[in-house]
């Protein structure tokens, strides 16, 4: 047996421990490989489980355990998940874990310890929770050189957009909504504000491009600023709203982005609902292929997290997944070419003229109904992001939101 | 190096030929692992080729090649493949293969003897070319009891479907586009017909169920009996139609069936558009996995075929990727529940009440517009799809095709 150490045993460290109780059998029936838990660390009593004896509150006589191999790391949080992580590995086991703020601070820091003592780090759980994406991306696209990632990757915020565009509720209401269904934290500003997204975006990156990238360095524009007529204009352009996290890659130099965008109907992302979660993913051979999925949730998230325990029980000498391999170089966050969608909340007959000379290609749009009374939209012509957002930035009207407006 | 003697140097043994000389360092640095082509077979002259000195006409001459570590088979067709893939094994070399034909027909015995002689079998390419699917099933989903599969598995049946649909061409016009732009064959039988999609969707279980099935034993429905009003209804009830491949495990049974279906516009495979593929995977704890991505074509097949070498290079004692593990009973391949579509080609007034008793809980639609005169559509309750066909069959009553009429 594989004895499985677990740190957490909340949503997703309950869910390994359930897989590997009630699916243990066809696990090894499929794999060959028998693996079951042997130890559980957590400060909370969970004396009523027919399991009760593995469980302890110190975390080391899990990391330190010899009838442990792999250490699940379900804990969350940057310390002392770290901490733990770290000294698991100098006693020579392997490790899971599904912390995306762990691995997007410090998966760099363990990849080269892992690397060091010989064991294997691996984190698929921490990108798109049950979607099988680092290890596609890792081994059956390894022919292709990958250069373009786009991503929603935030579960609660592609439930509220959701809910606004096609239920017509307000922002509030349906964070409110979220709320009420457990998809959204009482404290929901890391979703909302898209740092969940970022740090998402980034460990997809440093896996498809090879280079290690500072999460900080990603341009982040949360949804909260989104209201119920940007997405009547979403409907009425035939357009979906989703909060995408994009990543290039351009010769030696990448860049990566999280902001909301209007994405037209035949995008393959634009289908992608509710709590769901997708990668869109470029290669030079295979073109695009894109992963979809449950993005979060107990059962999913540790079903990613067991995929990854077969792959060390199956492989425990492979090479780590990634430890930097060349030098990229950063590029200006909002580099890149793209079009921006904003409402300008003055009459177009007032307005249009002074607006179409600052964005001298900009189409003008105007709607009816009384939502749309005395307002006018703008879709710029394609331009340097930088330059068309200082332009909005400096516009001498008010104005809403600004929505990226993506091409196919 | 790790050597690859290579059958057939034609659209995808060329595409493999393409990455691994173009894209060689970047496989090296990605995976560690240096793979390059150490021989080719093929009748036709490719003296102009930089690599003409690696060819021969002896297929032999590569399946015993002592240069050679993994043969990949990209010939087509059942024999002599089967026998060229066989003596490779029994020489001690791995194989990869993108022939569904072949892993159809002889997937279990070549596999049972790859497993005899501990070399590995792989063929990600051979259902959802460049798509990673297999492989992440194999192992990402091994968590899960997996229990159902949906797929957009012919690129060329799913382009003439989108352009019937959402171009209003007829489906002689849409084929004759899909010959021109080189998606379909001159002979389009074995697509047109659901034959290429049911050996895909065969594969599929086989790897997912974990037991070798018969794949004249699936109930297979083609697209040439759709007409340009089947489209103009689905796009009337804001339907998808799809050939759809589905397989499901019940209990200890399962079944599988290759028919056109019409999806709504929530189902995630209705906007799978184009030469585009598409698989749905249901697992007890992931709940719907989908994978997306270019199903055929050059480089998107070696792309797939190139992540089976990179895999087999990183690790050549996997165990074999399915051998029979359980036995599976076959259901009735019609038994599962669904709803079925129809058109009637009389006048509602006159035959509505005589369809309305032989499907008692029917919906029956008509449609404004003079393709619609005279005739009208039924969508039948749910009920036993076997049933459902033979009252169909038993319709006194001149009809055009039938089509699955699926719920989300």
């Amino acid at each position: 047996m594989i004895g499985i150490g677990l740190l957490g045993h909340g949503v997703v460290g309950g869910g390994v421990a359930e897989i590997l109780r009630n699916n243990r059998d066809s696990i090894l029936e499929r794999t060959g490989q028998d693996i079951g838990l042997a130890a559980v660390c957590d400060l909370r009593d969970f004396s009523h489980l027919p399991y009760a004896s593995l469980f302890t509150r110190d975390a080391y006589a899990v990391t330190g355990n010899e009838d442990v191999q792999v250490v699940v790391e379900c804990m969350g949080g940057i310390e002392p998940a770290r901490s733990f992580v770290l000294d698991a590995i100098r006693h020579g086991k392997h490790v899971v874990t599904s912390n995306k703020a762990l691995v997007a601070d410090s998966g760099e820091e363990i990849s080269r310890l892992a690397e060091e003592r010989g064991v294997r780090f691996l984190y698929e759980a921490s990108a798109g929770g049950g979607i099988p994406v680092i290890q596609p991306l890792r081994q059956c696209l390894a022919a292709n050189r990958l250069n373009h990632i786009a991503g929603i990757l935030n579960g609660t915020t592609n439930y509220i957009l959701t809910r606004m565009r096609d239920g017509g509720v307000s922002f509030q209401a349906a964070l409110k909504e979220a709320q009420q269904l457990g998809y959204a934290e009482q404290d929901p500003s890391a979703d909302i504000q898209g740092d969940d997204a970022r740090r998402k975006i980034c460990i997809l990156s440093h896996v498809a491009f090879g280079s290690p990238f500072d999460d900080s360095d990603i341009f982040t524009q949360g949804i909260a600023e989104l209201s119920r007529e940007d997405m009547l204009y979403a409907r009425e352009l035939g357009r979906a709203v989703k909060l995408l996290a994009v990543a290039d890659l351009s010769g030696d130099g990448w860049r990566a982005l999280v902001a909301p965008a209007m994405l037209p109907a035949d995008h393959p992302l634009s289908s992608v609902n509710d709590v769901f979660n997708a990668v869109l993913v470029h290669g030079d051979m295979v073109d695009d292929v894109l992963f979809y999925g449950r993005g979060a949730g107990a059962r999913p998230t540790a079903s990613a997290i067991v995929g990854d325990l077969v792959d060390i029980a199956l492989h425990p000498n492979d090479p780590p997944l990634c430890v930097e391999k060349r030098h990229l170089s950063k590029l200006p966050a909002l580099g890149g070419m793209t079009r921006l969608f904003l409402r300008v909340l003055c009459p177009l007959e007032e307005k249009g003229a002074e607006v179409q000379r600052i964005f001298p290609g900009a189409r003008l749009v105007r709607l009816d109904g009384p939502s749309f009374a005395g307002e006018f939209a703008v879709i710029t012509e394609e331009g340097e992001e930088a330059a068309l957002r200082a332009c909005v930035d400096a516009l001498p009207l008010p104005h809403g939101a600004v929505l990226r407006y993506a091409s196919v």
